[in-house]
């Protein structure tokens, strides 16, 4: 796309190149185990858990900014894929591939617009705001609710252990500490039901 | 759940319900054509659209209210299901449907919230403030795109006429009048491809 194009016609192309996000598909299973989540309804569910649960962030956060970066925060794995996790093989290189993931995407926009939204990736990225922690924390909330619904889900599959998940879900800690109890009585349902490895 | 369950619980519990919406199928194609759509990913879709292209809304609106009304505005169809906008059959009893299914969803949340949310769906359906009047406009735009970009999509599946379209797409004149031009155009388009009849 030219510097030239008209502004609403960088949006557009934008609005319709996100699309491809529902095609990315994350680990995490629906709570109905019926099949793997993608990154696009997986944003939704974060835009919306912003909303109702600020007010168990650990610091006051700004709803529209953590909302607006939640609805981003993945749109990078168009190019660069949805790593899991728990593979560190898969999570080689993906800083970089994320990075040209975020120029050409966000680039797709006026220029202010692609400035916001690489911005607000950028803070999720460093998680060194209020509203970054708390986007943070959510973003690992979500699947455990994710799994221990869907009995198991994505732990069951990989085998995965009871101290993996909580190093994991540290950033609950302080980005919603008011959270980390149900976290831990989460995990350990999900070991008690055979669905961590202890 | 009851009156007294804790505020926090009662979050939750809605966080974790929400999920289902990502098993409802519209009838709109993803632009690859590869599947339908669900209605969480659509709402993520429309949440990004309505940061992105408020100042193409008709009358200053609200960003934050606006992207939490379309990011809850299909939730009821956890229960009532999806009507194809263009299947007058379906659409018989959908108030009712979505009314009770409204009470029931919201009202797993702590009261203040579900009152919210509640409001904020029944704004988008009455259509009556500039948000929802530019959210309405969003809904219908959106899947516009979709069809346009995935050869047809739903309405080469189900031999839909130009006239129909346009009459589907007149709330974006008032809604979002810039983005007018683009919808004829559009639609033009999607004739002389043989995708919509004439």
């Amino acid at each position: 796309m030219s510097a030239d194009t008209p502004r609403l016609a960088r949006q557009l192309r934008f609005v319709v190149e996100i699309d491809r996000l529902k095609t990315v598909l994350r680990q995490t299973l629906l709570t109905d185990a019926s099949r793997r989540e993608n990154s696009a309804e997986h944003s939704w569910h974060l835009a919306l858990m912003a909303a109702l649960l600020a007010e168990h962030a650990g610091e006051p956060v700004d709803v529209t900014r953590t909302m607006k970066m939640v609805l981003v925060h993945d749109v990078v794995e168009i190019d660069a894929g949805d790593a899991f996790c728990y593979d560190a093989a898969a999570n080689v290189g993906k800083e970089e591939r994320e990075k040209l993931a975020a120029e050409r995407i966000f680039g797709l926009l006026p220029a202010e617009q692609a400035e916001e939204l690489r911005a607000l990736w950028e803070e999720f990225e460093a998680g060194a705001t209020p509203e970054a922690r708390f986007a943070v924390a959510l973003d690992r909330l979500q699947p455990l609710l994710q799994n221990i619904h869907s009995g198991g889900g994505s732990w069951r599959a990989h085998g995965i252990a009871r101290a993996q998940v909580l190093r994991r879900m540290d950033p609950i800690r302080e980005g919603a500490p008011a959270l980390w109890p149900q976290v831990l009585e989460i995990v350990d349902r999900a070991v008690a039901e055979g669905h961590l490895t202890p």
